[in-house]
C-alpha cells in the first residue's frame, strides 16, 4: 500500500465523512415511520469510519498497480455521490431526491468493487462489506419513501 | 482523451453540480453584507459548467499516462470538497465551516494543478481556470465572513 495515496484517498473519505457529522438525523428523521429492521442510529457512524477507512486502503492499494485508472475514477464518482446523499436527506429532508442519489452511489459502488477486483483481489473484497451497507442503505431509503406517501418536501 | 473516463469524472463533476442546484442561494444569502465585486448569480452555473467540464477533460487526458495515481487520488479529493461546500454554506447558513472547506478544496485544487502539469501541460492548464475561481470563491466567503460578524447558525 503507498502510504501518501492513503492519506489523500482518506482525506476524501473525510470530506464525505463532514456530512454525516454536519446533517444528523433530527425531528424530522426521529418522525418517520421506519422499517422494524433499521439499523440503530449509533450504528451508522461505526460502520461508515470503517467503511470509510477500507475503501481508502482499497484505493491505496489500487493505484499503485498499472492500469487503475478506471477504478481511481469510479472511486472519484462514489466518493462525490456519497458526499451528496447525507445533505439531500438529513439537509433538504428530500428522501425521493435522495433515493435517486442512493442508487447511483450503489452502481458507482459495485462498479468500483468490479474494477478493483480485476486488479487486487483484497482491495475488491475490501469493498464487498460497502457495497452489502449500501444495499442496505438503499432498501431503507426505499422503505422510508414508501411508508412516508405524504408530499416530499419542495 | 479516454472517452470512458471522461464520462465517469464527468458523472462525478455531475454529483457536485447537484449540490449547486438544490442548494441554492436564498433570503439568508440575500440579506448577507457583500464587497462590492462579489459575481453576479448567475454567472456561478455559467462558470461552474465550463469548470466541471474542463476538470473532467483534464482527468481523462492524464488518467490514460502511467503514474497518474497521484493526480487522479488528488482528483477524487477535490470533488469530494467540492460536493462538500454548497450544503454546508447554503444547506446550513455555516459561513465559517464552509470557510475551512474553501481552503481545503483551494489546496486540493492547487495539488491537482501540480500534479496534472507533472503529466500533461494542457490538462494542468484546464485546471488554471478552476484555480483562480476557487480563489475568488474563498476571497468571497472570507469577505463575508469579515462583514458579517454575528454568530454563526449553531
Amino acid at each position: 500500500m503507498d502510504w501518501g495515496l492513503f492519506a489523500i484517498f482518506l482525506a476524501a473519505c473525510g470530506a464525505a465523512a463532514a456530512t454525516g457529522a454536519m446533517f444528523q438525523p433530527g425531528d424530522w428523521y426521529k418522525s418517520l415511520s421506519k422499517p422494524g429492521w433499521t439499523p440503530p442510529d449509533w450504528l451508522f457512524p461505526i460502520a461508515w469510519t470503517i467503511l470509510y477507512i477500507s475503501s481508502a486502503v482499497a484505493a491505496a492499494r489500487v493505484g499503485k498497480i498499472p492500469g487503475s485508472q478506471y477504478a481511481l475514477a469510479f472511486w472519484a464518482l462514489q466518493i462525490a455521490l456519497n458526499t451528496l446523499w447525507s445533505p439531500v436527506f438529513f439537509g433538504l429532508n428530500r428522501m425521493r431526491a435522495a433515493m435517486v442519489i442512493v442508487v447511483f452511489l450503489w452502481l458507482a459502488v459495485c462498479a468500483t468493487m468490479i474494477a478493483f477486483f480485476q486488479l487486487d483481489t483484497l482491495a475488491g473484497a475490501l469493498f464487498v462489506p460497502y457495497l452489502l451497507w449500501v444495499t442496505v442503505a438503499s432498501a431503507l431509503n426505499a422503505s422510508i419513501v414508501q411508508r412516508n406517501p405524504a408530499p416530499a418536501a419542495p
